[in-house]
């Protein structure tokens, strides 16, 4: 994915803890919005209620370099690192302007949706196909 | 139901805000954590997987009279003010010692969970039997 | 205020809850967003660290009219009902194209934000009037 | 560390999504409460107004293993990994009775909270000796 994808965002006040910041469980929201949005943008719900599969989250991690305050806008910058046969690897970064506010990953896994629980199974090839293609722009 | 159910509970970092104070959006979680801990107490869960019954909210208010900081405790009284054929009203009082926090009300509908979308119904009869027992205390 | 302020919106996964709606708790959410981008479009921010005076929550209440689901888009209409010389009380209402969703309300105290602690002061007269020029609109 | 410090908790509703379970960002606020109790323990709240010192994440991460839903509950087993000059690392373990649920990290700096913005600063004295003191347990 040569050119990440990029969701811009504006903090709310519900995101500001006593500290006067953008609470760090927050950026892992503004990392999953950015995510459905590149989503979206494929032409594709990741929560579709016809869809046998959902994509929940096995790994995240964010490194936090600089803090947000309220009404700050920033971007976060989400790109397909891997794509496996079973999951989905996603790298962002959050810049407010030319200030790197985080760098974070999340990695999520294919399961069916049966009534049997969740079970891990291969993407489906439209999904991996509009993903791709994404991935070449 | 002459004893209100007392949920006690303390505010988290992330429900405050950069004013200090916890979020006042977080009010209308404790009240319905405390609605929660209510139907445990009468033995039931609100949102019970075999049931076919769920019960969204049709109206809640809230008064905010003094506010909570970081870490005090509270405590969430509720009680159901009317049990009508499809819905619940409730009324709450948070209150910190003797320092009345905020009051406010929440009603809930009966809907069934049915594949053609929500629909009021009836309230089971075991949840109007239990949930009776607990207001007769 | 003749014409209300219009937010857009797009519900986020992690505002839904298991009954696979909109938790109720993010519509006030949703109303204090629109409120502050009002206070944005007027000129100002509702949380500025040189100003001396918050507007913290005093009353909210919302109707919840019809569910709203994961991506959904909608429209928050905030106008100011009545502005006295100490508080500002909002209606709202939401909706999503045709469709009413919830109206509510939300009435905020202009306070100081002195170290003894919060007390209600008259509204500044340059917010009274950013907020007035708004309203005649 | 010898044995971690126990937090117990129970999902709440509006901690689920739509697809049943509890939001991956809540695992980093299970994390984070997990903290505040341990502190508390230690007989000091991690914001406490009168103190010059803050303790913002500069590093989060979380492998989820298995999910929570509503009304589960669980602990979170949080021990201080390494205590340096200007950082606390966490190592966190989310269990559900015998089921390991997810394990995870948070790091925390040391910073003044002056007007000058936040810089990093050594952890005071006697916050150091009160978590070694938690920590030879």
């Amino acid at each position: 994915m040569a050119t990440p994808f990029r969701y811009r965002r504006q903090v709310q006040f519900a995101e500001t803890d006593a500290a006067g910041l953008t609470h760090f469980s927050c950026y892992f929201k503004f990392m999953e919005e950015a995510e459905h949005a590149l989503w979206r943008e494929a032409g594709m719900s990741i929560w579709a209620p016809a869809s046998g599969v959902g994509f929940p989250r096995v790994s995240a991690t964010c490194e936090f370099l600089a803090p947000l305050h309220f009404e700050d806008e920033f971007d976060v910058l989400v790109r397909i690192e891997t794509m496996a046969r079973r999951s989905i690897r996603y790298a962002c970064e959050i810049v407010r302007g030319e200030t790197r506010i985080a760098t974070g990953s999340m990695t999520a896994v294919c399961v069916s949706k049966g009534a049997d629980g969740m079970r891990a199974v291969e993407i489906p090839a439209e999904i991996v196909q509009r993903l791709s293609a994404m991935s070449d722009q």
